[in-house]
């Protein structure tokens, strides 16, 4: 490996909320050089027509997303649509990291993907949740990484050390309120405004959203169990910000004291897993912006239960920040580096 | 029972949320003569300057709330603090019928209500949801109705079927995303606009709500099984509507259109439930400012779990709506008189 | 003119927002009789599919917008794109009522027209704006009715008075901020809920919005001043809802109550346009889903000017609900039949 | 001057939204280190509970604010209610930077103050607006400095080159709306999500808010003309940002182009001020967070105004970035050092 600092890095869908939010932080990355910006339909606009809150790249014009704009770069991150990132990454070889922010490569289990995407499955890449067992030293160094959905990742890291722990062995249930960016800047009528503000909807329920397979590979990671997991998102009105409610009956008698020393340990050197003090409650707008993820667990005793709260930014920790920080990873740097857990609120 | 149309009623509480949705459905509904309007600390002051909506009483001032000033009505609605019911109640005597949208005399069992609610338990008045098992007749020339909390309502509505027809008997979860309404109109920090936007929080986990004995009392009606529940309320930011995601393991192997089926027959006389046509989802928006209640469940194979959702307008059909319909009832009117089931949207 | 109670209505554009806030407020009409209900790219669907607020006519299944789907009712509400009402009408003969949500019958000078809307003028109808001074009668048994826009109904009526009294006389300035509603169902990516949540913008700025020539030509209907108009929309995180803030430099020396006063005899009979108290400023929530008009009146003596803040619901009495009032005019019905001035709060 | 970096600082008022924008700015800053935290009734607690996305912060606990916490810090930053500032900043000693994110030392005018304020003037600051003729150079080195108020940084930066090129010359109008948060933390019914959300509305309406003599005192110091300025804020549903709207007549004729011209030469040098490409409209969601203004300007020829538009972050660039700004050029520091111009979008 022969990169150097600064490492210059492409962004191929850069009109995108992935790719904007890629570009956002890598703005304020002390250790890359940005080079090219490739669109779909918006090449040949200027950045500063699409994105108009990247001021310092407003001038700077989008290429056609091809091999040939993509090449020569130490770092690509792919912001696409499901099943154009195989055959970019594929021409661009083992010299270019590959940081993929779509789906394409996350799931182990072909079966699963044909299942969930209707497609050939493309494959599986280094899983980018360095908080997971055993991920984070599959990324050191990696030259292809996929990226985690934004859900599978707050649901991960919630339910995770519950199920390490044998606190919780089945019936898993995630209820998770999202708001509307994680659903893309493509115009859809249900997306508009007018349909979102002061509305609060379910979608994609009894267990057939596409990121349900992917929270049940990665806490399949930390258990032996055979979990079912069942899984409904919520649409919520704001931009950003996932809430996950993660409950499952307990497997024996725990007190919340117990549970709450389960996550602080689970979680003691983590920089970007913040177990709030003991009685508050996770809200998206502390990790607005931020890479921090906010948890708190309890146990509910009449109920026999668990539960766990966790919020995180959909598109920072989410996606591009949990790009960026595999990008670290990968180039051997600070895991850290450019990111930050402090979030903008109000 | 002496009273005839236009039935005489007051409101005290009127500057708060719940009195003042009480009041705009009053305004639309043709058998009632709205008389005395009463607050705490706002009394007299005009209504036009705390509740500016209500045009057409907006020269009204309210008066001191006591039991003088709403003496000589059919009908008194209160809107109160809790605590406060008990002693209006008593002084107005039975020839008047009251209808408390607080909590006072929800709860059946005094040890819950003393555990929940820190204070000595009022009693218990006919509950003030019709379309629970055996509730409506006991509503109809009732005196004194105790209208339900608005979590309860939704959370016992969308699970009721699918708990009385035994599909699943035991473990049930709630996790209802509410609107800021709900909290009331006392000003606190946590409520104020600026913490509220572009947030989703977690509160009351645990098993702490002050609603969760009066959900799993509502559903021990329609079942023996001594069910477990456990409910999380969410706040998220709109002003209006609660969506309630209820779920839990199947009984037995049941199929969605099986479940689909039980919930259709359950609810096929209701005028205020409205099953949605399959696959269509609830969204609060729907329901806005009406009496509609917006359900739908399936069957999450993989999960072997029952999945049902709620729609409610809070204020509406979860508070004032549900007042009003109780006051329709007790009057002996048509149940839906003043009523709609069309929502304000977008 | 051999119509009766219920007269029968037809909709076409059923499933947009024009469309379907005419039909929110025709499920209240206690005169009318819901008939054909036609879409474009939606036909053939069940309008609970695109409306699902409607529930009364969940199960009625849109047509194509063809004259003869149409025919054969008192009233036919169109709510259609621009250049497509002409046809339509003139296909319906004059037994139909007709009246437009759109706006190609609204401006009088063929030149205005020409110029912003790109396309030949079809003509000039009853503008349904009855409380612009000689309006109401025009309307009074009109065959042919022309909905006011919403930007020029909140400033035309928030600056008329003013104007007809010769308070202001030139260099009229009004900043409207809308609700994204205004914007239509038609998915554009910068009407996104991701978009508009959290963020205010301006748009059509500098006098070539299309609204602009209607407000000037309704304000010169009551004065023989040469009005130079200025006018700046903004889009702001809501749903529905206008507040318009109109200023402009006072002519001569007057008082804050003065003004007032001449507000309050301007609207002393009208039942839709309410004057709020001297002190309290309009606010866009309180005349959610209402046919109000809410208005206040001030001088700035620092600056010499008059400002003015009127609040409408823009699909309420800014369309649909001007169109159900010019409606009751042309049946001979009271005019308030079917609308109310109470709003949607919280 | 001795000090060195890192400067230690210090917050006064931290718990607040300024003093927490402050602290989320300093954060990110290369060259500080963070002292003393004080607050009032929230002394003793710590940090993570009042202002949790301060994650690195968490375990401080705030002080009380009096001169002896604040004392023996390079830079004391004060977040207080205004006439709170006086007696700390005598009490600290010339040593020590002190900057003012209230009101007390903004104007120069005394009669202005206690005509506004109604309390005796406590002096005037160098006034931290760098970007304002004249202004910089009197912040370099600066011990005292007063932080602008948020509407007129806007106000000021979007009309100021028009009104110093002699384009307008008096009758100038603003109409900004503002997100909630500039109304600050303390909870006031009127300020409650439940009230804000889905609602726009007019306040300070008449000349009466209290930075309208703080706007014209700015303009004034590019000016020699006599200008009237008549300022109306708006509330909008949003946690941050102003978007103000600037409009008067013009003085001669101009076109859209020459107005153009002059806004970009008049900021060419400017790091945080942003004129968009001609035909695009400022945004307030592309400056969340960011000390960047985003300004754009043309010509109504019809109605012979200049309209220009400008966004900024009220607690950012309008409040805590502009701590931060003049922060560095009190400390000699490079002006745009921890400050960004990219945005938290969408």
């Amino acid at each position: 490996m022969h990169m150097t600092s600064p490492f210059s890095v492409a962004v191929a869908g850069a009109s995108g909320y992935a790719g904007g939010e890629v570009l956002r932080l890598l703005l304020g990355h002390p250790d890359v050089r940005i080079g090219a910006l490739t669109g779909g339909s918006n090449a040949g606009q200027p950045l500063g027509a699409l994105q108009p809150h990247l001021v310092p790249l407003a001038d700077r014009v989008l290429e056609e997303t091809t091999p040939e704009t993509l090449a020569g770069h130490d770092v690509v991150f792919l912001g696409l649509p499901h099943g154009q990132s195989a055959p970019i990454a594929e021409a661009l070889g083992d010299d270019t990291i590959v940081v993929d922010c779509g789906a394409d490569f996350r799931l182990v289990d072909g079966a699963d993907w044909e299942k969930f995407y209707g497609s050939a499955h493309a494959g599986t890449w280094p899983y980018g949740l360095p908080e997971l067992a055993g991920q984070r030293d599959q990324l050191r160094g990696a030259r292809r990484i996929a990226v985690p959905g934004c859900y599978p990742t707050i649901s991960t890291l919630t339910f995770a050390p519950a199920v390490a722990a044998g606190l919780v062995t089945d019936d898993l249930t995630v209820v998770a309120a999202s708001g509307t960016s994680g659903a893309g800047k493509a115009p859809k009528p249900h997306l508009l405004g007018s349909e979102v503000m002061g509305n609060a909807s379910a979608y994609g329920v009894g267990g057939v959203h596409r990121h349900t397979p992917e929270i049940r590979q990665n806490l399949g990671r930390v258990t032996d169990a055979d979990l079912k997991v069942g899984f409904t998102p919520l649409l919520v009105p704001m931009a950003r910000g996932i809430l996950a409610t993660c409950t499952a009956p307990l497997a024996g008698d725990v007190t919340a004291e117990e549970a709450y020393e389960v996550y602080a340990k689970a979680y003691a050197d983590e920089p970007f897993v913040h177990l709030l003090p003991s009685g508050m409650w996770p809200a998206t707008q502390s990790v607005l912006g931020s890479n921090a993820v906010h948890l708190q667990v309890t146990v509910d005793e009449a109920a026999h239960r668990l539960v766990a709260v966790g919020a995180v930014d959909n598109l920072a920790k989410g996606t591009g920040g949990a790009a960026v920080q595999c990008m670290n990873l990968a180039l051997g740097l600070d895991e850290t580096t450019g990111l930050s857990t402090v979030g903008l609120a109000p």
